[in-house]
């Protein structure tokens, strides 16, 4: 897995990346082996993480201040928890150039789209956006430049966004090594509560029912895990701050969904109370095919176990 | 990962395996590795997969009947679907010689004990066993010799158990590269709702929600599932009637569990509905610990994202 060869001329004069986890020091990283910008600028609100910053060396330049860091800026992408978008676009709006982009890459649409367009001037292009990719780390450490190629970015522009300046980001977006797809916020936030929230959610909760039954203790929970469990512990294994507030900023889609689930988790629990064989079966056949699809589509290893090296 | 050298001495004469898929060819090729047996005898019920372990040349014998593969057999284990385990045994226990040890690897033990010892004679061991390890593809090409290696063997030996019959199964287990536990059948079968059946349930249920939904498309699903639901897939695409006959024969063991699973699930539902925001984070913080410890003790790779390639 590797990028392509740097660009002869960067695609934009500065791109500007505010907070610096795992994301943000990714796209530094793609950005940065591929020359995508003249000047690659980091912020992060914690001191810490801007020394981090600096001593890693994937930025041109790393601000003081989130005034400092977006003058000029033609690009800026925010790279905060959802709950924090708000509070990053009221400090960067008064330095704004007229025609920057200002985008995101929250897990959620709808919430944070809400809380740019209430702080940003007009003249500043809103295009949020959301790379469908990640590991359970967390921190400018966990970064690498490949995190986005081969996965899907999601832009959810508004209906009146400028179209060149969509181009603008979709292009950045695919020289990162990203496919790009358009939707509406709403139906973002649909898709990835069924393709992420509400899975990560009942990770959370199952290795939270484990923790907590008495009559198994934590130490054999841990022992016997390889039998299905471990799986569940690495997204549960997930920032706690950014996945808070994807659950309390797309309550809606996730309740919905998170329905659904219960509803067709106690239609099974029903089967086996009753001893209804047929019907597991034909859940259990069906739910092959999907996994084979995903892996057909080179989303995902066909190695068995992951491909993981055991312990 | 590698297993030790062969011994110089096998352990016993006639080690016989019924049921050659993942599991039994596994402990076919780990024993025959190691010459843990002085003959390797298999049995599979699918004349197709009779020829295949033949073609395979991971057996010393293949034999046609379950009559002939357990004569004179030393240990026999039982590898077919927890179902069918009644079955099994009692067409092999005419043929029986007295002393023999008759195990198995389901992952459900009282339903099982209570089987074999329905079928099985006097004089005859039955010591019942479960390597909690795996992998999500089935039949005689998906085993492979160091799957027990490192993992936990569990013997759920009855309380008036020879010693020495389970002293030679944990032998034979600890050859193989497993680390041998004893327990109850009981403990055994709530131990593995939590660790390994409700997990999997999960997984079953929540791509069968997925592939439900009206409002999100299947290639949607699919495309998206790096944000978190492919890594459901993964166990979600196991043997349809293993699985089938371990909800069916571990019933209320799963259905405790399960009952405490969607509980908890209720609760985290309500924290989001009414944007209780500490309930979350702590939960989501306190399940990041578990994981550290599976992968402290040697059970999971601490690479991210399993280590996986990526596509």
């Amino acid at each position: 897995m590797v990028l392509d060869p740097p660009l002869a001329r960067p695609l934009l004069g500065r791109l500007v990346v505010i907070g610096i986890g795992l994301i943000g020091s990714s796209i530094l990283r793609a950005a940065g082996a591929r020359s995508l910008a003249g000047t690659l600028v980091a912020y992060d609100a914690a001191e810490a993480v801007r020394a981090r910053v600096g001593e890693l060396g994937i930025a041109d330049e790393v601000a003081a201040t989130p005034a400092e860091a977006v003058a000029d800026a033609d690009i800026v992408i925010l790279c905060v928890p959802v709950g924090a978008m708000g509070a990053a676009a009221e400090a960067i709006a008064p330095h704004l150039k007229p025609g920057a982009i200002v985008s995101d890459v929250g897990s959620v649409k709808g919430a944070v789209f809400t809380a740019l367009r209430a702080h940003l001037p007009e003249g500043v292009h809103i295009i949020p956006g959301h790379p469908v990719a990640g590991t359970e780390y967390s921190g400018p450490d966990a970064g690498f430049a490949t995190l986005f190629r081969n996965r899907w970015s999601i832009l959810t522009p508004p209906e009146d966004a400028d179209p060149d300046a969509v181009a603008r980001l979709t292009g950045l977006w695919t020289a990162m090594g990203a496919n790009v797809e358009t939707m509406s916020v709403e139906h973002h936030d649909l898709v990835l509560a069924i393709t992420s929230h509400v899975p990560h959610l009942i990770a959370y909760n199952i290795v939270g029912t484990a923790a907590d039954l008495e009559e198994v203790t934590q130490s054999e929970v841990i022992k016997y895990s390889a039998g299905g469990f471990r799986d569940f512990t690495r997204i549960a294994a997930s920032d706690p701050t950014m996945w808070r507030d994807v659950f309390l900023n797309n309550r809606e889609a996730v309740l919905e969904v998170l329905g659904r689930f219960t509803e067709d988790l106690i239609a099974l629990q029903r089967a086996i109370r009753w001893a209804e064989g047929d019907k597991l079966f034909e859940l259990f056949t069906r739910t092959r095919a999907i996994r084979r699809s995903i892996i057909e589509i080179g989303q995902e290893t066909a190695a068995p176990d992951f491909g993981r090296e055991r312990g």
